[in-house]
């Protein structure tokens, strides 16, 4: 089964918006098992659509078509696709009542353009929106004397993402013949490579191509560390979370100090959620990270019951003011354990956290570019590194946070 | 003349890499006057990397291929081409030595592999390389009568953006006729909407029209405001700049006060400037934005002549017994008035910026989700305003930092 993906937005080709669904759609596809070769992007242009669509069928059993449902008059995808099935767009009143009952519901009155979303092409079966009012679409398509199959879904990411995952990654599969359900598992990591992983796992993977079932891919993610994403076939959903318990317990046999999360973890919700089992409060000392921990900290709802705040010390004045660091060498791993220090004390917190380090571009205080101290002060240990970061400024700075993070998790869990 | 993209790499049908290149790509040929209507992603194979290259080539008069350039052997955009154009690749020797150069001048032994990026198609100009090893390409092709050019240019971004604007782009002009040299301008805005800035704009819009050059485009740019691009074609740049410079003051004349900054300013940027060219130094109090405010700041270099620090009192603790604000409402015009004083205070600091608000999920203090309290002490004002942001935490957040940068932009230039 192939599906290639076409995302359709005069703003996509003039560079002002990145088309970040295709990638989604070609992870969440590469995930059930079914190969994407080709993704295209084209302009709200109903000619130039419906020969897309029409070159494209030629080359894949199926397409997602994503964007260009709204209700506006450069919304042409319901339009290209009735087209090229060579069928007439109908009013669907099942649609119409829900788009009339969500304005309702918001109190808004509804523009009556809002209805061109109740168009839907003869032959096609509507995927509910559950929360926004474009319907996504099932559309058969005969091409060439083969049956092939067009999905459309809405350009607004998490309104798309729910249709992928509810309707089109489950059609498509049985399509397939996949008589099953498909259920994928991430673990994520962070202090070893991709190589390191792999070697670490090279028995687990040889285990799992003998068996087949699930798959292990590794997927390298950034900020978010190496993730590690199992994915599971079986009858039910149930039997397949099974296969998922044994497999990961196999897998953190093997690296499970390096793994903070599963899933929709991060390494911020992660440490707050230690933080708050052990009942600790959490204040920062951020020099090198000028507040950028405490940003992404902040970024979790309800961060409130664990961090106190940061004292963001970017002049060493205020290290030595504010802070109570003892005169010497500000990038030190007596600073920096100085700077939990009083973390703690000026923000009443029971943990202190500190990072001071040389983002560039110049040196200081004889250390080089990329050199990072963490301080941790929590009830039970006073503990100090430093670590050599690679990368220009921005880099090492992101870096700092998750390597803080990374320690904070080890010294909590 | 329509030039399309076709960018290279199984990660980015997987979804492991998101494609910006295209979008860049996209951005710099409308800028330019060139259409651009279809983009394609494709992965590291030749058979289909190859067929792609002749259907696309069947709808375009030029291709820009991005990636898949490297040494490794799945960097096959070299092979495709040369299959398209139906030539043999051939060693180019002042390829490979400025290859062995690169790796000498760094003090690394190359591995021999690298010189598959010497390999250039027969008939091809080399785009001479100047950040990394491999060079970019302009190959000519005929495609069905007709004369077609496709670039090859690395997936390395910086790479990329210098080869399209050093290359790629002036090659195009030539192709079309075009005698000249084209010039842009962005002046970066925020505070009014793009159709308030088209309603003020009005009238110059319609001169520009008028004359024909420069154009004038709005690019709706996220958390970086409203952009208004002006693009002047001439026969020296000294002449398109003159064109500029003078349009440009007559676009600030009708939303001068909006422009925060031109082409690579960034609002941190200008805020940083703005106060050293004052000699104040800068203290931040923030609870809402929880270091956001800090941590932008700080990814300019050089920020440390002119910012403190920054205290995050994400506690109200810490507001009451660090910054001094009274006790009552910490969602209030008073208690972001005592935080910015404090932040003078504790910090040591000419300027005093302070925020406090409702991010969400919860309202506080009576306050609705979104509402954000800012307080400015200057050498010269006392300031405080109440604003009602839209959206969920995130975005609420970062709308935060930026209105707050514009109140300090307004308050010192």
């Amino acid at each position: 089964m192939r599906c290639n993906v076409v995302a359709v937005g005069t703003e996509l080709l003039l560079g002002q918006i990145v088309d970040t669904n295709s990638a989604v759609i070609g992870e969440r596809l590469a995930a059930a098992g079914i190969n994407c070769h080709v993704q295209y992007k084209v302009g709200d242009n109903q000619d130039r659509l419906e020969r897309l669509l029409r070159d494209a069928l030629t080359e894949a059993d199926a397409l997602v078509v994503c964007g260009g449902l709204g209700p506006t008059h450069d919304d042409l995808t319901r339009e290209s696709i009735a087209a090229v099935m060579g069928v007439p767009l109908e009013h669907d009143e099942g649609v119409a009542t829900t788009i009339r009952d969500l304005f309702a519901a918001r109190g808004r009155a509804m523009a009556p353009n809002n209805l061109r979303q109740a168009m839907v092409p003869h032959g096609a079966t509507v995927i509910p929106q559950t929360r926004g009012t474009a319907p996504g679409l099932i559309c058969p398509v005969r091409v060439g004397g083969h049956d092939r199959v067009v999905y459309a879904v809405p350009g607004v990411p998490h309104e798309m993402v729910d249709m992928i995952e509810r309707a089109v990654v489950p059609d498509l599969c049985r399509r397939a013949g996949e008589t099953g359900t498909i259920v994928s598992r991430t673990l994520k990591t962070w202090g070893e490579s991709e190589s390191g992983l792999n070697q670490r796992l090279d028995g687990v993977i040889a285990d799992l191509d003998q068996a087949g079932n699930p798959t292990l891919a590794f997927l390298a993610s950034g900020w978010d560390g190496m993730k590690v994403r199992l994915t599971a076939r079986a009858s039910t959903a149930a039997q397949a979370v099974v296969l998922l318990d044994h497999w990961e317990s196999v897998v953190r046999e093997e690296v499970g100090e390096h793994v903070y999360g599963v899933d929709e973890d991060t390494m911020e919700s992660v440490v707050l959620e230690l933080l708050r089992r052990r009942g600790w409060s959490l204040g920062l000392a951020e020099s090198v990270t000028g507040g950028l921990v405490a940003g992404r900290l902040t970024d979790v709802p309800g961060a409130s019951d664990v961090l106190r705040g940061s004292v963001v010390s970017y002049a060493s004045e205020v290290k030595f003011d504010l802070l109570g660091v003892p005169d010497g060498p500000v990038v030190s791993e007596a600073a920096a354990l100085a700077m939990a220090a009083g973390a703690c004390r000026v923000l009443g917190s029971d943990v202190g956290l500190s990072l001071t380090g040389v983002a560039g571009p110049a040196e200081q205080d004889g250390q080089p570019v990329g050199t990072l101290c963490i301080g941790l002060i929590t009830p039970m240990v006073r503990h100090t590194t430093t670590v050599r970061m690679p990368g220009q400024r921005r880099q090492m700075r992101e870096l700092s946070v998750i390597t803080a993070f990374d320690l904070l998790r080890r010294h909590c869990s």
